[in-house]
């Protein structure tokens, strides 16, 4: 089984250690292959980083053709995630909504922890559109960019922990989602200084697509996620044109 | 004060039906600028179509620079529209927000007719996200292609008002919202038809955005909304970069 | 177009400061009378002086015939506004529905802030039934009573940014409703003081107003807010008397 | 221990009925006076009528100064219900409420039948109000006006069961709560026919208001329903005046 | 009228201070036994608690034929509600949905008290399930045993003073239902302190039962309630072997 | 990997269909041992068979020690699963929460079909529970019990494939979850009939329980899943009395 995990940005050193924590979770004869998008953000921290950035992680779904059995889309709030559901038919999975379900699994409360302030409302639109608002009883941020939270390590988990510590007492949270690709590979240390489990998303929606995947399921053709019927999209290049994808439709 | 209206896909004889339904909306002293994004599909029937639409949709919004009041998001779904508040202080309205404020405003209960029927789901999730699924009592589509919208005006016509008619007659809904740009300008006829207020989205979009204006309202950048953090974004043209565009959040 | 706006209660000076906030927010072409009841409570700040309002504010529409071409009723809390909607064609918007509207569309996370602390079911309750109770993060009280609003401004506009700034740092609201007509005009002050969008429900109503009347859009007549049936109704004088009324029917 | 049981509207014989229901409820040493407003319409079959009916139904119940234990509000909606809480420390009980708890604790999936098909909004909303929108799976109505359920007692029980087969058949619903006050007494002849539990509302709410005053709980007076302050109240008599009315509240 | 209360554990004095409130609460004709299952555990605290506690109790509504006209499960959280609904004929009600609803006509916003922090959960959910998570402020725990709740009745009062008095400062709470059936008794002492209605559930679910049963109201055999099919149990007695049971199905 | 699959009823020719699809979704390197407890009904169609179900499926987690990895309850309703997760660390896993991940990860909107009308309220409340009331758009029964669903396949099939058909057509279903343990290995059949994907449930969660066991997530002890305190439970075995198994709590 060969499963493609796009990073939602394009910061490579990110996309090492999304890679990192996707090739340690994932089963032994599954095979890895981590990437980023040709265009887009740095980071996603904002709602015009994820629009810019959905673009190229749909790109990256598109010039795959068949060589992968899924997709995972590295950036909480799954940005493009049902368009990817239309434009292939092999399973493609969020980590936002792979943490959410690993958290369901472990724990009666639960919360996410994140990055910077001003992402709050993403989450929590997140968290509602899946229907887990009454399943998430705290959201909590350190104020840290995204891209510090690859390049300071330690002074990341701290701050992860303290708002851990805050969202545990006075939110009686009983696991936390890590809210960012950038933090896979804290989970560990968090979990650790923490006692509850730490659940690191990019390794949730691994296993979640390996599950998919070994279940035989594809995405449904019925309605929603249909293929795009061919029209001209202006300004993207002929591979991203519906019709000229293949979007693997004839495979099933 | 001036609007620029914003179609959301690049269907030129889409962008000149809005235009007519702006222009014929708008008060006397509003000045409208309808436009179509550079880059884009000819129309949005699926979650593909719809992000891919998006960045040129806040690219007609950057390169506006100061020279507009408001700006109108011309595509049922809203695509694009809390990144469009990021990247200005000037509002932002979607045509279906502003749609399903006027359908509160005049009846209990209401429903939308649109389009193709696998845009069923991208309808309700839209409903969903705004709070309104305990108002919305009927979704109903003609399974007619957008750009037929446009250009087969009678048929298009005939077949709202038949799934008009049932969604009065068997989901008891009592006003309509027309769910899609092109459908702009068969309110009148619709109304006259089935004897219930038919809302065409696209002037309820431009009252609105004449209402904040008048209002002196800007989008709050306490939070969600701030200016995007300066960082590269790949891929995209140096305008669009954030910390090049200026967001005209030196006005307030 | 001739809009009445209807205060919530009989209290004289509130009426003027409706009045000012209102002629403040119109149109140049649209024409404003405030009015107050001739019956009910001196202040809305109970349910039962809620209830005891809203015969005088249905009198204020029925007497008014064909003169306007459009109603606000200028309380907090909507007091009537469905029943006001079955005896006129003519749109009638309650300024609670307003505000919420024109801070969904400037602001992801808003709340309101208002007068006595017992009102805090009443504006819950008002949001819940909306169906923003997602979108509305705060709601806190002064507790000024709503005739001090009125005629201490100094004294409620400092307790208002009291509670403003907890809004702001404590439940991370982004825009504030102000949750009485009494408030009117007291959001440029406001607004300069927090930061924030603060928005005056009886501005934002007069814009709903016009934008309705422009909308050419009547109250549905389909189920929910047909003219209510001749029937007898006690204790009312002949012009409230279903069947006596003529509720504009006829005109559309 | 005395219970009043208010109709919601003046029209005499429903006030006989509803008596009858009453009476036929009680414990035997419950004494029970079924009253109407001076004021208010024949019947409450929309907002309008409801919002007129108000001022009467909590007149009946200042009136009663200390001789009551509990009032029984008889009318589906159970309008003015808060208010009546504010000016009384005695029980108040709506027999919209009422009925819905008794379908619940009797059966896992209830609907309601009703009136007029204009109320289908009045009965969703109520029931969404009280936050059983997820038990309540079927409301459907005879289109038989108020009056003439109490006056052509067959035709209506006929109808009833038309459209309670209907809620069975096909909304799976367990069971019925009759959604007027004018169908007291018929529950069971429609119980006999249709094989499931038929609530009749008031005699639940007889029985709510018994165990209230049993229970020796009254309203409380924490926050929401403090009796409302004192203020002129203009067009109502003296003994509605805030202030004036005892509002029994130096009783407990 | 007879009225079996069952004490969801098989703490003899917890059954005795249930069957105090139980007697109190009764009206003269009424007559209460109160019980415990033969199986089960001391006290319930956790969900592996209750699930074991429910054989217990279904197997005491089993055991008793037709003897009683109605059942009281006399454990916060109503273990096994549905299933007795299924076995008997005869109204069952749960102590947390009869408090909940006597909590909603005294007070607009209440809270529920209890015992270990841990149950947060379990109460959470039960007030979910009910749909009442709009009117459910407040949910504090002491932190006590639900034994101790027995045994230690002043530190359980004080204690659970102390956080009444948080809910009603904090969370605004207006009424408290205590959830556990080891309180009851403690709502005179409790209301006297904290000044609001405080709930014995057990006297509200007797009230309930009485209700119904005078109502002559039982549960609904038209889906989900129906006797359960015959099958074997394996483990279990004949006595509780669906088909032996006569589930007094024979009656109506 | 070991994984424990326990079937929810007695059925021995359910527990080796369970057993072939749970073998044939398991990968290769995780051990599946599928079981039925020693006590409980034939099969569960009903409240009171679910809840005698219960205790017989807890006993097999207790008595597993620590040889397994995770546990699957494999009955849809996940019966007793909070309380699974407070007696091990181990990961439990219901059917009905496992299929509806799968279900959201393929399909915008999903439905269930299962066995027996009365289970109709059972299914939405699991629904409800989930928070996935907005995603299921359909649940359809074929009235075929349990037992059957094992015993004559090809009826069960057409069966299915009716139900499905009309979940297509007139519920705009995408994707179908088999809502009953029986009714595992019908998916490929249904499947190639049906066009959706077709989730067996017992396969979806062998997949999530492997996901969680290879993330090395355990349940977490903070709050609501700690392991019951030590009490009598009468009735019941030594080995069943909290304080008396170790819950492997030692192992984290």
């Amino acid at each position: 089984m060969r499963i493609k995990v796009i990073n939602g940005n394009t910061f490579e050193s990110m996309t090492q250690g999304i890679d990192q924590s996707a090739q340690a979770a994932r089963f032994p004869d599954t095979e890895i292959v981590t990437t980023q998008p040709k265009a887009g953000p740095e980071s996603v921290e904002s709602y015009y980083d994820e629009y810019l950035a959905i673009p190229g992680i749909l790109e990256e779904i598109i010039l795959s053709g068949d060589e992968f059995d899924a997709f995972v889309i590295a950036c909480w709030g799954d940005p493009g995630v049902e368009a990817a559901r239309e434009i292939t038919l092999k399973p493609v999975i969020g980590i936002a909504e792979a943490s959410m379900y690993v958290a369901n699994m472990v724990a009666a409360r639960w919360g996410v922890i994140t990055t910077q302030h001003r992402t709050l409302d993403m989450i929590e639109k997140t968290i509602y559109k899946t229907g887990f608002s009454h399943r998430c009883v705290s959201i909590r941020t350190t104020g840290i960019p995204v891209v510090e939270t690859e390049t300071a390590r330690e002074a990341t988990t701290d701050a992860l922990e303290q708002i851990g510590r805050l969202a545990i007492a006075q939110d009686k949270a009983e696991a936390l989602c890590l809210g960012c690709a950038g933090m896979s590979g804290l989970d560990h240390a968090l979990e650790k200084r923490l006692g509850i489990p730490v659940i690191d998303s990019v390794a949730a929606a691994v296993k979640m697509a390996e599950a998919i995947v070994s279940l035989h399921k594809q995405n449904s053709k019925a309605l929603t996620y249909q293929v795009p019927s061919p029209k001209p999209i202006k300004g993207f290049p002929a591979h991203m044109q519906p019709g000229r994808f293949s979007a693997n439709s004839d495979k099933k």
